[in-house]
């Protein structure tokens, strides 16, 4: 038995939103929030934290991109989204714009299960990815903060290498910081030294 | 008019084989390869070079999973399963395996289009993040091992940092080889002379 969602759904027909609505309770989900259209999406499920963001309409407009774009970068859920007609560009700007699974005239009986269980997994692989790709950055800048830092620590103090990150690396365990905040500090203190300001 | 596809298809079944088949070429696309079973798909992948894999399976089972991991790491194509069962456990195994779009009890006339189209969008989005993400991890390798060779180095020679990673650029630049390559011999010879091998 898969777990119970709590779904956010935004259609803006009445009949077939209640049409999904009773196929989704009837697989043991809940729609906590259904909206007639996407402009507060963004702000709803920050309120309400669904599990998955189902959204049925034509054809995903300019808005709905819109609002899907800053969905995808402020608050990323699962988004199925349900479309009556298939056009690739649209297509394309859909899942630019984060959408987990993109489904063409799908809302069928007995599939939907299946497609929102698929677009949870590909979601959860691509924001492992996602953090795997941020942190990896992360790691690549504050490597480079460190060496700019170090390279400062030396010429201002005539010191090698080994004495510059002992002096980091004392620096951050006195101030209970990471030695890449340190470094931060060090260059935007040491540069302004260098340009007498 | 999206381009015409060369698809390699896998399936066991004539009659549902032959349905898949005629749907393709009635959009413009064509079956370049049949197989009935998924045992040697990369080889055919790699021979065939189609731009998209069909499967066709009531669910995958492990030498499925298995060809379609590794065809994932040697020959990374666009896969679209169509599973005739939802199992959630086999559904999560496929996408690990790499499958750009899972779907059941899809195979349905008019929906196969769409469907190919977005698994092909999703494999490429995925493709350039992963690229983005080995890149990255490259570059922080590269950037390690520069600074292990430059801290032998200014070891081995008594000198400064500066002079050490003038020495590997000058190194570089003689043997037309990048930094981080010539960081890789440094590292592999002056190890061994410390060790005294």
């Amino acid at each position: 038995m898969p777990p119970a969602l709590d779904v956010l759904l935004v259609d803006d027909e009445e009949v077939r939103a209640a049409m999904v609505e009773e196929a989704l309770v009837r697989e043991g989900h809940r729609v906590i929030c259904h909206l007639k259209s996407p402009a507060s999406l963004n702000d709803m499920v920050a309120r309400h934290q669904p599990d998955v963001v189902i959204i049925d309409m034509e054809s995903p407009d300019r808005d709905t991109l819109d609002s899907m774009t800053q969905l995808n970068r402020e608050n990323p859920r699962p988004v199925v989204f349900f479309a009556d007609q298939h056009d690739p560009d649209t297509m394309q700007s859909a899942l630019k714009a984060g959408v987990s699974a993109y489904v063409v005239d799908g809302l069928v009986q007995g599939r939907v299960k299946p497609i929102i269980e698929v677009a949870i997994a590909r979601f959860e692989a691509f924001q492992s990815m996602r953090q795997e790709l941020d942190r990896t950055r992360t790691q690549l800048t504050e490597r480079k903060r460190i060496e700019r830092a170090k390279g400062l620590l030396m010429r201002h103090q005539s010191c090698d290498e080994e004495q510059a990150y002992q002096m980091l690396r004392k620096l951050a365990m006195d101030r209970g910081q990471r030695i890449a905040e340190v470094a931060t500090s060090v260059i935007d203190i040491l540069e302004r030294l260098e340009k007498g300001l």
